[in-house]
């Protein structure tokens, strides 16, 4: 048995710590992310579990500016169409609220699903095939948690038109849209989450109902 | 700012020792798990990211054995379909392949995903109802790591027929079928995962492709 494989109380306390203090980061420093830091980060997505191990995630790294800009652009019209939605008592609050970091965050990755890799030999996805996509959300919380444990912020933009970005990105056709990552240093660190501190959601209790 | 919030290098080799030692554990001992742990695994999941923090999984911990019979008897049912849709080259070693631990485990969880939940008031998902989805896999994630660090062992069930959950589970028409859990002490530690060792499928390399 190799070194580390057996984990102790003050591991587990690491781990509670780092699930505690993840965030959902949108206000960014703009300061770039050492090189050698993002390539530990890409690493970690090598360790994430899928579906026989299918590892469906496509990751692009997106720097070039047009291509950003494209992407603001469309979140600013799903934003501001999201809020139309909203009754006018709640759109001033949802207007408030900063959701994404996409004007200043220095590292953005296109996250997309395979939906027919090579890997894995379609183990376990043929009664569910919702398995791939569970496996790219599993890549996704690994490496926010991977980052936050680095001392950086990263954030989720899930308000962008799924087809406009497969076509953005001109990506192969088994390529389907999961979502784009702002990461890099945050503004601040902060022990209460944004949308509690805003009133928008408290947490509720995860419940376990036995049967 | 409160203590634990910044993170050492030590933090990061923690975490990644968890990533890098996790396993799909089909193998169980059949000895319960302490009520105690289990609360402390129930908890991680109260710090998994949600879109707009609308918490959308739901959890059922299967306990009743006529329950826990028809899950392993739809198993057994779709594997068996599974292992027909492969050329014979392939399926004697699919058929060597021990997919579940549904014989052993105990603790079984079954795992579904609220559809439209009420918190979070539809905050981040209008374009992308996916994003519940990927909720639930990053509360199942955020489990099988908390559950490692406990040195116990978790599998996901894929093979089964998500319709046929549905019913047995009678849940209400909002719920969505995700996943199901085994978990317990494992047999044995294995610093090589199943699927490597049997030969099925090695670990290729994540690629950030630049744009």
């Amino acid at each position: 048995m190799e070194a580390g494989m057996v984990f102790t109380q003050a591991d587990a306390e690491t781990l509670q710590h780092i699930l505690r203090w993840r965030r959902d980061v949108r206000h960014f420093r703009p300061d770039p992310v050492d090189e050698a830091v993002l390539e530990r980060l890409r690493a970690a997505m090598d360790y994430v579990p899928s579906v026989g191990n299918s590892r469906p995630w496509r990751v692009i790294r997106v720097t070039d500016k047009a291509l950003r800009d494209t992407v603001r652009a469309d979140f600013l019209r799903c934003n501001a169409e999201a809020a139309a939605s909203y009754p006018p008592e709640l759109r001033a609050a949802y207007l408030a609220l900063k959701l994404a970091g996409l004007d200043r965050a220095p590292v953005q990755l296109a996250i997309f699903t395979s939906i027919d890799p090579a890997e894995g030999h379609g183990l376990g996805r043929q009664t569910l095939p919702q398995t791939l996509r569970q496996s790219t959300a599993m890549a996704v919380h690994t490496l926010w948690l991977a980052a936050r444990v680095e001392n950086l912020g990263l954030g989720l933009v899930s308000i962008l038109d799924p087809s406009a970005m497969e076509r953005l990105f001109a990506v192969p056709p088994e390529w389907e849209w999961a979502t784009y990552i702002c990461l890099g240093h945050p503004e601040q660190s902060d022990d209460t989450p944004l949308l509690h501190r805003a009133g928008w959601q408290d947490n509720t209790r995860t419940v376990w109902e036995e049967r």
